[in-house]
């Protein structure tokens, strides 16, 4: 089955083309849609305003994906504005704002709104961690070389997509969807 | 003649009352219509939208302001996410992130959106300055604290209403519309 992902974000659409075509999906970057990104506190919202924005222009099933890195100490910021954030302050900016901080929790999280007439759903997940002190690692994308998942020693970005993919939110989010399209037993036939 | 200012913050209203009473306005507060605010890098286009959502909700003539501080060396950080990041990082963010920085170069912009059938206006203005070394004043509101406009030596939060209303961003765009309606003749009769 075909999906359009619609992002500009080449990393991100590489992350989910792996997850997704576990379940069969063929995923398609589409760079070309502007998304209508909403000011608002939750990234479902965000998203599912963007997947319907990005519909009305496109006619075609597809998924948006939004997310955010939430950081304890600083009440949740960079939260749903972390792209805004990472160009702009980037990974030095948040490790500024953390100096002297010993509270590092922080939280990334996830969320897939698909548009599949005549479904809407957004599928929401998160991945627990900690900010590090210095940025480490070359893959990923955004602030994953200072954030390191709980229970690991290394920062996403000195994990390769796979591994990522095992861990992370984003994954996480889309693997939820591949199980509800296999739930749904959404096929081409459908699409 | 009457006008909704669509805002929960008392202050921006108080100021902006002032200014719009100049010009015979009677301005009225509306805090209980939710503003939808898109992202995006344009505070005009965000006051824009915002103010015709609140106006399909509403039905009668009303304004909408964003605002944003810029700093310079911060690639224009916190920009039109101001509000958020006041709330999360607050004055003493901004200034951790502007450590051992000599660039202290910033500017207020407002962005004033009118809807009054049959228009539909946007005025915008910005005030230029610097950022403080420590938060002063208890005035204002905001960022004020550690904004100060080019040509003085005190931050807005250490002028009074009056006098901030001289100088500032929010005054000079709400200035433009009050020209403006004066300009058209836009009476009661009209609202």
């Amino acid at each position: 089955m075909k999906l359009y992902f619609a992002t500009s974000n080449r990393h991100k659409y590489e992350e989910a083309r792996r997850v997704l075509s576990e379940y069969g999906v063929e995923l398609v970057q589409l760079t070309s849609v502007p998304k209508l990104e909403i000011q608002g506190e939750s990234l479902a919202d965000i998203a599912l305003n963007a997947a319907r924005t990005a519909y009305l222009r496109l006619g075609e099933p597809l998924i948006v994906e939004d997310a955010g890195l939430y950081i304890e100490a600083l009440k949740g910021f960079p939260g749903p504005y972390s792209s805004y954030v990472y160009k702009t302050l980037g990974c030095r900016g948040i490790l500024r704002l953390l100096e002297d901080e010993e509270r590092r929790e922080a939280y990334f999280e996830s969320a897939v709104a698909a548009i599949i007439p005549p479904y809407e759903e957004v599928f929401v997940a998160r991945v627990h961690g900690v900010i590090a002190a210095e940025p480490r690692g070359e893959g990923g994308f955004g602030f994953d070389p200072i954030f390191i998942p709980r229970g690991e020693a290394r920062t996403f970005a000195e994990m390769g997509v796979e591994e990522k993919n095992r861990l992370s939110h984003r994954a996480r989010a889309l693997r939820m969807l591949g199980e509800w399209l296999r739930s749904r037993k959404i096929k081409r036939a459908q699409l």
